[in-house]
């Protein structure tokens, strides 16, 4: 691998760029973003040139593309025609069952692994990214691919291989409901003007997702609104089942099961 | 204020009697606690000296009940044919309008302020105590009292005035809803085997009050149960409203209230 083109240069792309970089890439590493990004990648040394999307995909062996998903979308329409014949395209979109259906139908020169690396920061842009970002992190590929498997490897992650369909319907359970379980409670917190008065950690806690910006949300929902939505029903459910139980013994039997899960999670 | 009696030395009743020593209080502290944590307490120089509660009663200025909240309830129906006249007795229980309508009707002799110190740890007991607990934290008053006000200033806490009913409503909206939505959510998580493996930071973020042990809880629940009804029933419309307009532009809006709302909340 001589040459990786990195379309979207912000905190995921250029941290993906840094940790292959440290993990020994020797190789060029070509930025695909704006002007201002471009800039800023560049004073922090995370690429080493800047070429147009065609020009890029002409001499990358592998494309990785980290834009949003509609962005990610529309790049794998127009992509194929400009690579070289195996080519390796990945992208590290949020939801993968849209992506891969599209690069089903669009990728026919190159060949691509949907990707999506379990990382990020409240901050984003080139300016936060860090090579040690994937690290020990869950690396989600739709399929097997032994060169992109062991670079990242390399960076420290961990590969779960899943098909993109579980993929979406799990990260709707583990990543979109937390977000709009944040969203409702901090709007919820918010419409009451007294309750700033007793705001203790645990609202601080749950609440610090609802800061994420909406342009990232909006691509997510709109490719994986039908395992939100089950993942939102079933929510809905269990929170009936505990209201409708406050002051029952079963609560004791639900919140050890909980403690014991959150425990779990973090083994 | 010569003698002040700390019933229930755990994290906050530890805390407290650090926090006013360390603020300048220089007369005895007297711990009324179970032998092991009186032990402990004494090991870390929270307390001078050990009472039963009836004695303890006998000779503070002040008492301090800072019990489980059904605890905190037979100590109020005991006391006060042990204080004498003008005891000032105050509490630390997470609700207060049961607390407060049974000192309203068993304290005759000593005279009562409900209070609760929004401040803990994800750790409990004597061990865990230490004085800076309550510095900048919200500290519920259910009345005025200027000796008690004077020593809360002291301790580095914001005290905020609240009836005790419209307190129990607050903290089911702040504190009791966070409780119960990382419950479920954690629960919700757990219950399906392949979910470990792509958590991320907002599923770890969101479960992580889910590990409070429940025997906090239960007096929680059973002395609040109308408010966190009420909570948990308008959270639960916010969520379906959500659900509606997942792929609406209102979501956008919801964000941008949310996001304001967290925000402001960490001003």
């Amino acid at each position: 691998m001589k040459a990786v083109g990195i379309v979207g240069v912000g905190l995921i792309g250029g941290s993906f760029a840094l940790a292959i970089r440290r993990a020994g890439f020797a190789g060029r590493i070509i930025g695909v973003s704006s002007p201002g990004t471009i800039r800023a990648a560049r004073a922090r040394g995370v690429i080493d040139q800047a070429m147009p999307l065609e020009q890029a995909a002409a001499v990358s062996d592998l494309l990785y593309l980290a834009q949003p998903i509609e962005r990610i979308l529309e790049t794998l329409a127009v992509i194929d025609a400009h690579v070289r014949p195996g080519t390796l395209i990945t992208d590290a979109g949020s939801t993968k069952l849209a992506i891969v259906q599209r690069a089903s139908t669009a990728i026919r020169r190159g060949r691509f692994v949907g990707g999506h690396p379990m990382a990020g920061k409240e901050s984003r842009g080139v300016e936060e990214a860090e090579a040690d970002l994937f690290r020990d992190r869950p690396y989600v590929l739709t399929s097997r691919e032994s060169e992109l498997e062991a670079w990242i490897e390399r960076i420290g992650a961990r590969i779960v291989l899943l098909d993109a369909a579980e993929h979406d319907r799990l990260v709707a359970l583990t990543s979109h409901l937390p977000q709009l379980v944040s969203t409702a409670l901090a709007a919820q917190i918010g419409a009451d003007p007294e309750a700033a008065k007793v705001t203790g950690p645990a609202a601080l806690d749950l609440t610090r997702l609802a800061m994420s910006p909406y342009e990232i949300w909006r691509d997510i929902f709109s490719t994986n609104a039908s395992s939100i939505d089950a993942a939102l029903a079933a929510f809905i459910a269990r929170l009936e089942g505990l209201r409708a139980g406050l002051r029952s013994p079963q609560m004791q039997r639900e919140f050890g099961k909980a403690a014991e899960a959150a425990r779990s999670l973090r083994r």
